[in-house]
């Protein structure tokens, strides 16, 4: 890529997944440089499961898939924003529509 | 506070700031307990600045406050997601409106 993008110490960068349709704020995850290349050749989103430590294929399991619809990088380099249609309407592991269900404010 | 938020190894927790009345993702930034804690008692946007290793009130320079509208977190409570007003209309330093001015795709 002609980019450089910032990868921090753990070779990640931090994915905001935002639905393209509704601008709903879905969730946040992680991509390391080879899930961001399968993510530009697949037009589908893979993250970097921190917790599983492997390459993750957002959907491959719940069948919710997120398709890249466009992707966009910040003014330090450093997070990415995806716009995504979200199959199922589903993006949290807990069954809810987002995984920002729960509230401070 | 009641909700055990989980902090990285460096004390930080990344947080989208989406503008309330748009939906536009505007930027991502950190907080840490204390810049949270302030956030929590203004309703302004405080920060931690990463760069400069220091409480970062957003807008404290360039007039650029983010009013807080609403705070939610996560699904793993590692991630906070801020609905703000912008007073300006402009999050980045750059002077665009949002961070996310580039695209990949």
């Amino acid at each position: 890529m002609d980019i450089k993008l910032k990868y921090d110490s753990n070779g990640l960068i931090p994915v905001i997944a935002q639905e393209y349709k509704t601008g709903d704020v879905l969730m946040l995850a992680y991509m390391n440089e080879e899930s961001l290349k399968k993510t530009l050749e697949t037009k589908e989103m893979w993250y970097w499961s921190r917790s599983r430590k492997e390459l993750w294929h957002k959907g491959d399991t719940s069948g919710h898939i997120q398709k890249v619809k466009e992707l966009y990088y910040d003014c330090d380099a450093d997070t990415l924003l995806a716009k995504i249609d979200q199959v199922g309407g589903i993006a949290c592991h807990t069954g809810e529509r987002s995984c920002f269900y729960r509230k401070l404010i």
